[in-house]
């Protein structure tokens, strides 16, 4: 497994409050890839998502509920669909516990989650829309 | 205030068992700027950070029991010690809270925390021991 973090995503409350906080008030890039439901800064070494907390914790498969969930994951894409599963197995076998098998994704690539010895889930993906660069950072559009 | 994340910090239980997951387990490569209380592993991108808990909610002023902190923070380095009051001012109106006004730090540098609207904590700091490259991304000794 490459020792790489591709987003770090904030699981918020409400999504135009942090939108006006990190778009309009610290002048944040938003790329075009962002939608009603998840925003995408364009942030150097690493993208920052924004997503409602409930659907986050949702698409993790974790309770929402209490303070199992720390509002955050991590996520790490890789270049083809077939290393997906190597990489939850890798991570499993390291000690990790897997919170959701891969599966085919509604945005049309393939991911799963672990959780770390501390819980913090981790997605595992293949983005087809969101390319790899040589240096291993994701490639987001304008 | 330029658009990026230079580390993510994992506010961990117990950060041997978190090498023994991060280090041995995946593998990820530990820079020599780690000691017995926190760790730096070199990732594509983004530096990955681990403190633990208890310390890293002290470090940012707060309460580390309840939900209310989610075991992670956000760190924004500069190139300057004067520019780190400028990003707290900017992101305090831009809606955030100053969680911690900037002070030296214990390792050499300049550091605050504000929070953004969601609590997530953000360091703004700068670190002599950490220069940027021209791209703006964390140099860590190897």
């Amino acid at each position: 497994m490459e020792a790489r973090v591709s987003l770090v995503t904030l699981g918020v409350q409400d999504l135009q409050r942090a939108l006006r906080f990190y778009r309009d008030g610290l002048g944040w890039p938003l790329s075009s890839a962002s939608s009603d439901e998840i925003a995408f800064l364009r942030t150097g070494g690493v993208v920052l998502a924004l997503f409602p907390r409930e659907a986050l914790a949702a698409d993790a498969h974790v309770a929402a509920a209490g303070s199992g969930f720390g509002g955050m994951t991590l996520a790490h894409n890789v270049r083809s669909k077939e290393v997906v599963d190597t990489v939850l197995a890798e991570a499993v076998a390291a000690g990790g516990t897997l919170l959701k098998p891969a599966e085919e994704a509604s945005w049309g690539g393939y991911a799963g989650y672990f959780a770390d010895p501390d819980g913090f889930p981790w997605e595992v993906a293949w983005n087809p829309h969101f390319p790899l660069a040589p240096d291993g950072s994701l490639r987001l559009p304008e």
